[in-house]
């Protein structure tokens, strides 16, 4: 097995074990011998288990990116992120400890804090500036920026809690249901949303293109 | 001192502890030390730590029903459910490990994973009724019943995550910051709300007192 190679078994196997057992079960003897390799040799890879989460904490941001990227560089329409958000959900499903345990891994990884912190202020600057870019093309009426913000993040603890919620319930994480996380998204932001027909008439009647 | 208030005791330190340094990393022992007793002690009392746990957790629902309790028999208004949303988010902190473990411990703890579902149906159950009474008291736009779930569900997923969210994100947990997640659910409604000023002038046109 070539290096590179063992090093991405190693964080197949470990998303494995932590979403079985979750992280605080799991050490980094279990997931050598689940690997199938020395704990000298993971100890060659990873420094510790806190690399390795925080490393599958990077596929799974890698996941996310690329379902939004297939967004394209238009901004997608609430449709489209309807699809999106699907697509998102069921990535979040494949690394769901993260889920589960982030609230508290960051209370105890540093790296990993560092990084979440970060990538979460990007993304809810990324979504404030979809939603503005919905206004500027008269799918979304206008909004002061403080509720503008609210509705965000309202969404985003939605988005980010929906495959919790459904597991505590011991609800199915099947296509449906995971549909219904995106719908309870687009339902926060429905009453602001501007119909297509409506659009239309709007487009008719104003001097917008 | 006394039996009953040792087990009372018990389930006090163990809070400290869970809230600390998670439920994981804490023993039936580290809780006995912590409350000064021996082991066979606190055995007397709790045959395991899920136990201590599940009445951690009866512990929390009795202060949020207490918050709800003060709001009387008449289905509460948007702006005392503000309120009484501050008071629910200040249990939560005071509960905090609950918060941020609950989807893992769902997973582990038999008994806790019962009463949290009975428990969470029931309240949800309770919140749609709030909603279609506020709909029948002319204080809420009528809504389908699918839409009307799916903003009760979304706004409990905020409700049950923003305290997670903040602590998550390293942000205060001050009376400010617990205020917005109040702030969020009204938001998520307040399109479907009929405001005071509109209601007078309704009540002033239509046939409803």
């Amino acid at each position: 097995m070539a290096r590179r190679s063992t090093r991405e078994h190693i964080v197949d196997v470990a998303i494995a074990l932590f979403n079985e057992r979750g992280t605080a079960a799991v050490s980094t003897n279990h997931i050598a011998e689940a690997a199938g390799i020395s704990p000298g040799n993971l100890y060659y890879h990873f420094r510790n288990k806190e690399e390795i989460i925080l490393q599958a904490y990077e596929r799974a941001l890698c996941a996310y990116d690329q379902a939004w990227a297939n967004a394209g560089t238009a901004p997608p329409s609430p449709h489209t992120i309807l699809e999106l958000l699907e697509e998102t959900f069921g990535a979040q499903w494949r690394y769901r400890f993260l889920q589960r345990e982030m609230s508290w891994l960051v209370q105890t990884n540093e790296a990993l804090r560092v990084r979440y912190r970060d990538v979460m202020h990007k993304r809810l600057a990324y979504y404030q500036g979809l939603i503005r870019a919905w206004i500027a093309a008269g799918i979304c009426q206008p909004l002061p920026d403080a509720q503008l913000d609210d509705l965000v993040l309202a969404s985003w603890v939605v988005g980010e809690q929906w495959l919790t919620y459904l597991e505590a319930m011991g609800e199915a994480t099947d296509e449906q249901a995971i549909r219904r996380g995106g719908r309870l998204i687009l339902e926060v932001f429905r009453p602001h949303l501007i119909d297509l027909e409506e659009r239309s008439s709007v487009a008719a009647k104003g001097p917008a293109s």
